[in-house]
């Protein structure tokens, strides 16, 4: 009997597996530690309120409320309560947070919260009211709806992060990134539990801040595209608002043409100077003179501005790149070297370093840099921004240095969400000691600005940047990359519900290159096609300037296209089981570009801009003859209606794989090569 | 002979205009005063650059720079000229502009432009450089392409406003409308030649302007949602550097709501108060006290530091809707009418406006205010902005005062865009003298905020303000409104690649209506429907408050939809000659909307949020299988095979009609009138 019990108690938990399979991440991003499904559904209704108790600080109250708009927003049930604050503390209510103590924006706050949806009752418990927010969030991505209504599935929430340092760089240099593409990054953020914004403030390209003290800085440096010292107070403070910090790069020695334009007399080399217009290729490229002594008082007074700005006890000073022609070119710097004993340009950076650290030390700073500034001699209390590999993560935490990782995060290199995601922070097999693990602080997505507009920045850094977020926030263990899929597909529409502009975008670019003709055939051929990957645009023997027109077909297309991934996915099935109906699922593709190719002729006719991507459309049509009829042949070898003749012999093999390699160069810097890849592995089955 | 040459010529001039007759407008809008369309195309390429001669002010050159960059997003023929400036004179330059005297901000300057495109030369000639930008927006909206590239039409074009005073009216108050939401309104304005952005700043809901000589004001009238003073000062800027004037406006004394939770010692009813979330029926309405002396030192230290931001001559007090509930319960208030013999509250507020007036003159500025303003007493330097209709327009006019109207254009009211085209500003056979229309100065859109958000507000402002905009500047005699649909919906493109989000926030907003669902069913749904015009949707019975989500369908659905619009065409086009062609057409449309009705309810399974368009989506189904029988009737009527005992008798039709009647009432807010209009027709051509 008791035997009997145990069985079934066995072949209950098994069962509720299997049923809770699909759903056992629900639409969560980025999953939490612990989260245990159970049966119910809590419905709710107009009559939904919250109460707070505890210590938060203050900014719980707006954040409530802007939680109880989106929910409002998202169900139309005409919630009544309107402004949440601190008198909002009935125990009735249905939803109930608790908050122990006020969240300061700080690295390694606790960050940490429970949720439990019971039939009840919603409670989130909270250390600080930063826990108290992301679990709203949690709360806002467990909303579902089924002909009964709008409910929360039933649930009991641990979470907490497993880095404290999740990040988003955004370049605001290259191409100027207005005051409200900040803001709606920020709310994109909150909405992934990032906790970091980490703005590139300045580059040869620009000089993107106020500065009142060394006020040619902003005026000849930045063409009037600059942050106001109110505007950058008011990012802080909205960032603040919801849980995030941010850290501010001002960029030195080198990466500092801007500065120049105002202050020509702190450059290695005498002259005067403008901002870039190019993005490299200027040589020698303008660098700051760390022999100069009045540079000192100068950065002092700049640095102490800035610290009045930015409240966070980090800044980034960049150090990345300095190539040192400039100061291989001055003989007084090279006599300075020789004097002080530096025998390299690194070295010479290094000593730059040391004085500039002392003057952030003034003013209560820590000092971050990019991996370069990892040299001997550097004062431990720097954290290393790991950009360059792996390697320079695991070694700077190895030598006791906090480090953060970015390598493997450059969303600007247009990768597949996949690949950032697999991208796990620490090296496989890795030997770090716990102490040293614990120098990991994280990582940060990095969208710098070179082939970016403030049109175009959302759709290339979201939302591959969610899966960034959960990588950073989730246990290790979580890798499914088709789960992920499903779920940032999800995230992907919130996004921009709160304001993102990722997908919004699409079309309305598609309609400027079609000069507002029907963009059917357009919109079929760039849902397939995906940018240039890595930085090979810009290797394609054209230079790009500042004021280069980023509309282009390249600028629209998406990295990582569904469609090319669903159709690998759709290939890998019909491999696995040539089934008709897989293959007639993947002939309706090949068909569907087959007959699109003369449709975007026609398009063509009218659109001279899109006339670039005219061999690629070819190419994608004439693959997709090539894969239809190995389709075809699949299909009548696995019923075994092969006639001997029709065989493809390996000469014919060699001629279809030759051309397919062919098709892999990109015209009109758009490619499409996963489906040039799965027709190949169609190929290689049917020569099998 | 010399007659058969006569001939001919009369023939090619008459052949001319059949052939100009389709491009007759070109995809202009506003229309030009004069437009000469000739026969050539002078094609660009990436050496285009443009000169710029004269004495123009400074926002010429960046207005170029934007000039370039734009035909460059356009046309991606990568320019080499990157900032305009003075030294780009050029004789050699592609596109010569000329401008004899910078512009002045202010009502009445020179807006006047030529533009030539001849076969090797663009010329832009202009008094100022605000014409000179016009020159080049109008010179944007020529582009064309064939199949040999982009070009310009060859024209020949003298340009200048009907009216001097071209604006759009923005509520930030009543739903908070951010600074990037009115910058880009500015740019749509500029596009379409508008060159007034009047901001109702405060009323009831809120106070949306930092003061910091009365602090209070923004810190306790508007829950945080305000413009500082910097932002402002940006906003005057930008618009200014676009040829656009600003002039605020402070509504007073009554809508005065926000004033009172800093200041509640200047209302006419003791007690505290709060800003409104309600847009009516709270009662009595906060109203200034103007017996109070204390309020004027008050208003005057406001008044000036208003001046310092908003350099316009003009200043708009409001003055609207002062219902004086508050006057009428205060004794001493009473006492203070008897005293000075103010018979009546109008006469009370007459008199507060010349105590504000004086304040407004010391510091040089003219009053404006909403036509209850214009009572005996009232000085004659005001201008008078008309609202109640077209009748106070006049009489303003004869009476001397200069005036403009926004009777006929409240774009939140959501008419057709066609109602606001053909809303000619002066009355059908007025009898003003040429000196009294004089004083008719033009009009603005206005977009009330009560039931817009950021979000939605460009899709209810836009694109009907660009009909507007036409009616203001172009002839009165241009009044085809097919015409004006086509190149409206070329227009609306264009101020999407602008950056307005009229359509862009469309499919997001469905899909968050679905859940992330496929929305397929619900667009055919929303595509059709229209939301509830004038104020009918706030006559329901259900109040609105500022909170209240404005997320549902009927925040969705545009005005005017175009496919009630083609629908409304092609059942004209079959009603004048019922052949099969069209008679398949409409068929094609009623399928669609009987189909999309079960496809729908699968949708709303999911989507609660929907579901109250439910019995909407069933009687257009309804409606479509009675429309599609009455075609085919039609059909089989007109090709004589219709039997007698299949003919409609008058009961039947009346049955139908009566039907068809219920089917108006709107329900979820939403209505298909027009579709219901087109079958009546159907059904009185059917019965005729």
């Amino acid at each position: 009997m008791k035997k009997v019990k145990f069985l079934t108690g066995v072949f209950f938990l098994f069962l509720q597996a299997v049923i809770a399979q699909p759903q056992k991440t629900l639409n969560l991003m980025p999953i939490p530690q612990k989260l245990n499904i159970k049966e119910g559904k809590l419905y709710i209704d107009s009559t939904l309120r919250l109460a707070i108790h505890g210590s938060p600080a203050h900014r719980i109250y707006p954040a409530a409320t802007r939680f109880l708009r989106r929910l409002d927003e998202q169900t139309i049930l005409w919630f009544k309560q309107n402004q949440v604050s601190s008198s909002d503390n009935d125990l009735k209510s249905l939803l109930q947070i608790h908050v122990e103590k006020p969240g300061l924006i700080r690295l390694k706050e606790d960050e940490s919260y429970q949720l439990e949806v019971n039939e009840n009752r919603i409670t989130i418990k909270a250390a600080t009211d930063i826990g108290a927010m992301y679990g709203l969030e949690t709360l806002l991505q467990l909303l579902e709806a089924d002909e009964k209504g709008f409910y929360f599935p039933q649930v009991s929430i641990q979470d907490a992060p497993r880095f404290p340092w999740r990040g988003l760089m955004i370049d605001v240099v290259r191409h100027w990134i207005p005051y409200e593409v900040i803001i709606r990054n920020i709310d994109a953020m909150l909405a992934v539990k990032m906790n970091v914004l980490h703005l590139h403030l300045t580059d040869d390209q620009g000089f993107r801040v106020e500065s009142k003290v060394h006020p040619k800085l902003h005026e000849k440096g930045s063409n009037g595209q600059y942050f106001t010292q109110e505007q950058l107070r008011d990012i802080v403070k909205y960032a603040a608002d919801r849980g995030i910090r941010v850290v501010p790069e001002f960029d030195m020695p080198g990466h500092a043409s801007s500065w120049f334009p105002g202050y020509p007399e702190y450059a290695s080399a005498k002259g005067t100077y403008q901002i870039e217009t190019k993005y490299s290729h200027f040589e020698p490229a303008p660098t700051m003179d760390p022999t100069n002594e009045s540079l000192y008082p100068f950065l002092d007074t700049f640095i102490q501005e800035m610290t009045n700005i930015f409240p966070d006890e980090y800044i980034h000073i960049g150090g990345d790149e300095n190539r040192g022609q400039q100061w291989d070119a001055n003989p007084k710097i090279q006599e300075f070297k020789k004097k002080h004993n530096l025998h390299s340009n690194m070295e010479l950076q290094t000593w730059f370093n040391g004085r500039l650290q002392k003057i952030l030390a003034k003013y209560g700073k820590k000092m971050m840099g990019w991996d370069e500034i990892l040299e001997p001699g550097i004062s431990k209390d720097i954290m290393i921004h790991s950009w360059r590999g792996k390697h320079s993560l695991t070694e700077a935490a190895k030598m006791g240095y906090p480090v953060i990782i970015s390598s493997g995060y450059y969303v600007d290199l247009l990768f597949d969400a996949k690949d950032y995601y697999l991208n796990e922070p620490l090296e496989e097999g890795h030997d770090l000691t716990p102490e040293q693990l614990a120098n990991v602080y994280g990582g940060e997505s990095a969208m710098w600005g070179e082939i970016v507009s403030a049109e175009t920045i959302d759709s290339r850094a979201w939302p591959s940047t969610a899966a960034i977020a959960e990588r950073l926030w989730s246990p290790r263990e979580i890798r499914d990359v088709k789960d992920m899929y499903r779920r940032l597909e999800i995230t992907s529409n919130r996004l921009e519900f709160l304001g993102l502009n990722h997908n919004k975008n699409y079309e309305v670019m598609l309609k400027r290159l079609t000069n507002g003709a029907d963009i059917t055939a357009l919109k079929t051929f760039v849902d397939v096609v995906e940018p240039m990957k890595e930085l090979s645009r810009r290797k394609q023997g054209i230079t790009y300037y500042t004021y280069t027109p980023l509309t282009m077909v390249v600028d629209v297309a998406k990295p990582d296209s569904k469609v090319a991934r669903e159709f690998t996915w759709l290939v890998e099935d019909f491999l696995q089981k040539p089934t008709i109906e897989f293959g007639n699922k993947i002939k309706a593709y090949y068909s569907m570009w087959i007959e699109n190719h003369s449709r975007l002729q026609e398009t063509m006719k009218v659109a001279p801009a899109i006339r670039e991507i005219e061999p690629v459309s070819a190419n994608l049509a004439r693959l997709s003859l090539i894969g239809s009829e190995l389709v075809d042949y699949i299909l009548a070898k696995s019923a075994g209606k092969l006639k001997y003749k029709n065989r493809i012999d390996y000469d014919k093999a060699d001629d279809l794989a030759d051309e397919m390699r062919f098709m892999v160069k990109p015209r009109g810097n758009v490619e499409f090569i996963k489906i040039i890849d799965s027709t190949k592995k169609l190929l290689t089955y049917a020569v099998d």
